[in-house]
């Protein structure tokens, strides 16, 4: 492994920073010049922050003066394209010009501001964060590959160690999947504890901030400087908690682990079952109750979560389809968008019915454990062109197969986090998820945390990219 | 005025009961007399409890036997036809008899019998709560008009003195409509504070269980009675209060009252104009501050409440749509259930949005003004058969007319009373509305209190029914 400051996790970064021994400024530089000699090849980035320098250069002057900054002073985070900035375009993966969004800071980029991090700049998505491919960027661990998405340029730039860390949106797993992919952690929080005012939308009832790290430790710290009110975020609510760091010693023994046994076991590769039932041999050695259970309406998640996105990003995009703009976007987008409008509000709100039922589901599942694990993705990273790939003997599309473990957790609200769970036998990353009740993020973070630390993969970036 | 304690507001009965100087088994009996004699004319009941003079005989023997009961103890409350109940048919207003509903108690009901309460009837309601008419039944005050609706037999009960109150639901203004149309005080609590398990749904979320009662004070006995944790029902909130009822003193003098000056100020029959000037006189006399405001986005309330509702129950509704039962509804709710399915969901979320605006437009009031004043309805009762009627010049249909000023607190889930304001030139009720924050019940239940001490009318029966 390359031993460059670029390389480390974020939370020895912005420690080595406050302790004078580490230039913020070098750091962006060390970013720079990386992504000048990869982000050919990954397209990471849309937008490099014309001020990052300059900020990383006020950083180290105020630390030489002896100032206490904020706890991300000097990280260079990288934040997706449908997060607004002040100096930098936004365009949401879109091309077509006449949607202008304003240049103004999102909640998040200013609370990540206040905090002291650099924003290094914006990540490629998905095109307004419908689907889990991300053209034109590429996945470090195979550049033939996809990265996932649609936070799919902010996992590959991760990853790459092309930044300290990145901001994502988590819709259906859009997060969680490139997180996994692309081997690093990706968590999404619970529903409303992180404020979205100034996050293009795409699903209001389903959409969630996140970060995609390279250490559980990273999630952790950023997650606190996220967390607290948003007033103009109707959904945003108050962190219960203010500290989300494990504990030193990560005990996990005694915890109560739940596996459901349906949806999360079905049409899985062999690889990623091989690895998930690793995970659980580990975690039985560990100590830790494992608990089966299943939950038998999550027969119909697909088709909730489907009418509710589907509905949600036309409304959303309705003055677009009627001013003729959605002919500019990308025909698998200007499908879903164009389609979503004969979604009945009938079909919306038995969707919805079957929202409160699942919750009502793993609560109960709840009262018996404290997280529930699964098997992030069914697959792993596939190449880039293919639209569709066979699991378990049946041809399935990669975008129904790859959000299938993530999306309960996006009609539920609940926290899920995914972690690398080493390598299927092609090179590329699996994930392991580990989801609990809402507010649970500390618990889940704890469990993650464990795993990281004996199944050290999370630091390796992957060849070709040192 | 009558002097028989079926004519006294229900705390004066359970105080005399509790005391062992009321007979609940004697108020029973003269109810029952009293809907014998009016019942035939006002067709406020479809069911008579089969029960009701055992459990009232239980309650003077437990008395007698020096036991303390409840706070109810000995009341006889009817509850509308759409709240289920153990020991009679439920019904909903329908007259489809493939729909069954289940004999069990609901969760009100359940807590009203919990509290002492005998359940008397159950009233007549405007089919599936989709209306404002009522049909058969009369309002007491004038037998050719209409009592409102939906929970129109409840309403005409309570005015003529048939029971000791009763219970009503509340979507779009369905318990204070009527309760305003006949004289009488009607609450909507905050959305979520009354439990509703086992009550026939309409909207799920605009649907709110309350009680029509003869005095302020009875709504808040009956209020307390009901408030706390429904867990089947997953809007249900726990109440941060205990207690409802209005302090002794009634003291409003520095209370902040705030008028909305567009939309509950347009098209009002010239009495009602009038009545309500003579309230705000009465506010400012007591010494209340009166501030005006403007909410701009409520010129969007009636496309939005009619999208959530007309959805939600053609949702509810749809098992009956395919099994081609809506042809024995009457052809007004007919028309409302099946024109339901075409709304889409993006028209849905679009009113989810407004709904969204106009409780911040609110809440910015709520930050100056402790509560809010406006009549409850801008037209008096209607004759039954009338469609329309004129008011300030042109005509309206008194559906549109009738439910203006209550809807936006269902849109905004804001608790809201009506009390009794005097009687327009054709001897026919109107009624003053008082609005708060979410969990305002006690503060508007004292302003109502107050203004009620000063206006002694509640108690006024009207004539024919003495």
């Amino acid at each position: 492994m390359n031993s460059s400051p670029n390389f480390w996790p974020l939370h020895q970064q912005v420690a080595a920073i406050a302790r004078g021994e580490l230039s913020a400024r070098e750091l962006v530089l060390g970013y720079t010049e990386r992504l000048t000699a990869f982000d050919g090849t990954l397209a990471t980035h849309v937008e490099l922050s014309p001020t990052a320098l300059d900020e990383a250069a006020a950083i180290d002057d105020a630390i030489a003066r002896g100032k206490t900054l904020g706890p991300l002073a000097g990280a260079c985070i990288s934040v997706k394209d449908n997060y607004l900035t002040r100096n930098m375009p936004t365009r949401a993966g879109t091309d077509v010009d006449e949607l202008c969004f304003p240049e103004t800071d999102s909640h998040v980029v200013s609370k990540l501001r206040d905090a002291g991090a650099v924003i290094l700049g914006k990540t490629r998505m998905h095109e307004f964060a419908w689907g889990n491919i991300t053209p034109p960027t590429r996945n470090p661990w195979n550049t033939d590959c996809v990265p996932g998405g649609s936070s799919g340029g902010s996992a590959a730039a991760v990853a790459a160690a092309l930044c300290s860390s990145a901001m994502g949106s988590d819709t259906g797993g859009s997060v969680r999947i490139p997180a996994t992919l692309c081997g690093i952690v990706g968590l999404k929080p619970t529903f409303g504890l992180i404020g979205r005012t100034g996050i293009v939308p795409h699903s209001w009832s389903l959409d969630h901030a996140g970060p995609l790290t390279r250490c559980v430790t990273d999630s952790a710290i950023i997650l606190e400087a996220l967390v607290g009110r948003d007033v103009n975020d109707p959904s945003s609510v108050n962190s219960p908690d203010a500290k989300y760091q494990p504990p030193a010693d990560l005990t996990i023994s005694g915890q109560r682990v739940g596996v459901i046994r349906n949806h999360f076991s079905e049409r899985l590769s062999t690889d990623v079952t091989a690895s998930f039932d690793k995970a659980l041999i580990w975690l039985k050695q560990k100590g830790v109750e494992i608990h089966e259970f299943d939950v038998p309406n999550l027969d119909y998640g697909l088709g909730a979560i489907f009418a509710i996105e589907l509905a949600s990003s036309s409304a959303y995009h309705e003055h677009a389809i009627q001013r003729g703009l959605t002919r500019g976007f990308n025909p698998d987008v200007r499908d879903l968008v164009e389609m979503g409008r004969l979604v009945s509000a009938v079909d919306y709100l038995h969707a919805e019915q079957l929202r409160t039922e699942l919750c009502k589901d793993f609560a109960k599942i709840f009262d018996t454990v404290d997280v529930v694990i699964s098997p992030t993705s069914p697959i792993t990273a596939w190449r880039a062109g293919q639209w569709e790939l066979e699991i378990d003997g049946s041809l399935e599309s990669v975008l129904a197969a790859s959000w299938r473990f993530t999306y309960p957790f996006n009609l539920t609200g609940m926290p899920a986090i995914t972690v690398p769970a080493g390598l299927d036998r092609n090179g590329l990353p699996i994930g392991l998820q580990i989801a609990g009740p809402p507010f649970s993020e500390r618990k889940i973070l704890t469990v993650a945390a464990a795993f990281e630390a004996e199944h050290s993969y999370a630091d390796a970036t992957p060849n070709g990219f040192n």
